[in-house]
């Protein structure tokens, strides 16, 4: 299975604590050497980096660690192949342009008969499910909503419904993004942490790394964290439901959807 | 103005000695001190790499510089801005997926009167003449060629027509592929070179560095680089005519279209 981290915040903010403790799952303390990429939301602009081999041993993924890129969003993956073989087109996440925004995608999971999902508008360049899934819900969003909406919630609801019938295909965890939002969906397995005044100290599960919040922020920031599995050691994180879509804005929950059969 | 680098070669090669004397330029000896990128196809696959600083200050450049992205095809630009501010969105070079192939698109010019293009399919991301002539660009292609074509020459005749349109809004200096070919198309200032066997030293005009290719190819290697001014200054650079347009296919070029009123 890969792994997902994605972030949302309301001031710049590096996610070099976080990417530090994933990466080293990326062929360190985890079995996903098959790859690894990391997008950025700057300014209205979108760059992602990405790399065919094990991030602990990845020169690019050192530089992101040791060259902080300040950002409100970001999404990141560390693969393990299954559909798909090992090289940069098959690498997470991926990205396609509607109503001229950079919509960036990454899935964890493995679908079953996502060959049949039909494609419209955007197409895959490599040859994984998750990239066909990806095509196949741009698709379908760009024909249901042309333009961009004025009331987000139909378009959050839109999101919601194409995941949950992704979901019945198999295992699909997401983390999407226009720059304008974070969406994370769980299928399985999904958890998020929001960190805010006062901020206190963390620890990485798997690298030797505390950090001390208080001295990186001030007062008004809030930055959440949606990880695969909980990220550090001492914090209380919380685990997403399944078919559950959160929507996050400025590093708050701004949208939440749960599956019909869901009760809590 | 800013300048535009390209590469065509029949193996997988690095591109660190031209980036090298290109980057150099970017803020060092030349004034493009408002952004650069380089973009990468591999093994079908595609990456890009945009920073909105000056290149020879930027440590992913460096990076790119020292660790060798080993690709058939290489579009690079470093910018000095005129239309839009500098900013990671303004950044060249663009991309957009058509026919399940991811288009890189690096512009060298200003145009007039850009605003007018009409869009169809593809939309800016940010605010350049450039990005906004390229979605036109794919957009009329897109509909002129809903699926890849079988004769390229329609295709690369097709391509012809709408740069001599962009020329006639100004200047229009273009490199453009789509993983298969790399299009260099002449407004006023490109430039290019093919090296194969029998294989010579080269040395470039703007860092102190040189390069014995011998060292660095095998017999039967074929790579030839584009730039608006040529990198090197003890090699034969061959200039491209205003409206001409070149097709480059494993460092060869295969396909070649003129201005219709230009004369030899």
């Amino acid at each position: 299975m890969c792994e997902l981290l994605g972030m949302s915040a309301n001031v710049p903010t590096d996610i070099c604590f976080s990417f530090t403790g994933f990466l080293t799952r990326g062929g360190g303390t985890g079995p996903h050497r098959d790859g690894w990429g990391i997008a950025f939301y700057e300014e209205g602009g979108y760059r992602d980096f990405r790399d065919p081999h094990p991030s602990v041993h990845s020169p690019i993924a050192r530089l992101i660690c040791d060259y902080p890129i300040k950002s409100h969003i970001v999404i990141s993956h560390i693969r393990q192949a299954n559909v798909g073989k090992v090289k940069l087109a098959n690498t997470h996440p991926f990205t396609r342009e509607m109503w001229g925004r950079p919509w960036c995608y990454a899935h964890n999971g493995q679908l079953t008969g996502w060959e049949s999902l039909p494609l419209s508008f955007y197409r895959p360049v490599g040859s994984t499910d998750s990239e066909h899934a990806f095509c196949w819900l741009m698709g379908e969003l760009r024909q249901r909503f042309p333009e961009p909406v004025d009331d987000c919630r139909q378009l959050w609801q839109g999101v919601h419904e194409l995941c949950e019938r992704l979901r019945g295909l198999g295992v699909f965890n997401l983390l999407l993004s226009d720059g304008q939002y974070l969406y994370s969906y769980c299928s399985t397995k999904l958890a998020h942490i929001t960190r805010k005044s006062p901020f206190g100290e963390a620890s990485l599960s798997d690298a030797e790394m505390m950090v001390n919040f208080v001295e990186h922020t001030t007062p008004n920031d809030v930055v959440s964290v949606v990880a695969t599995e909980p990220l550090t050691d001492n914090e209380r994180w919380v685990r997403m439901l399944p078919g559950e879509l959160l929507v996050w804005h400025e590093g708050q929950i701004v949208g939440r959807y749960l599956a019909e059969a869901t009760t809590e």
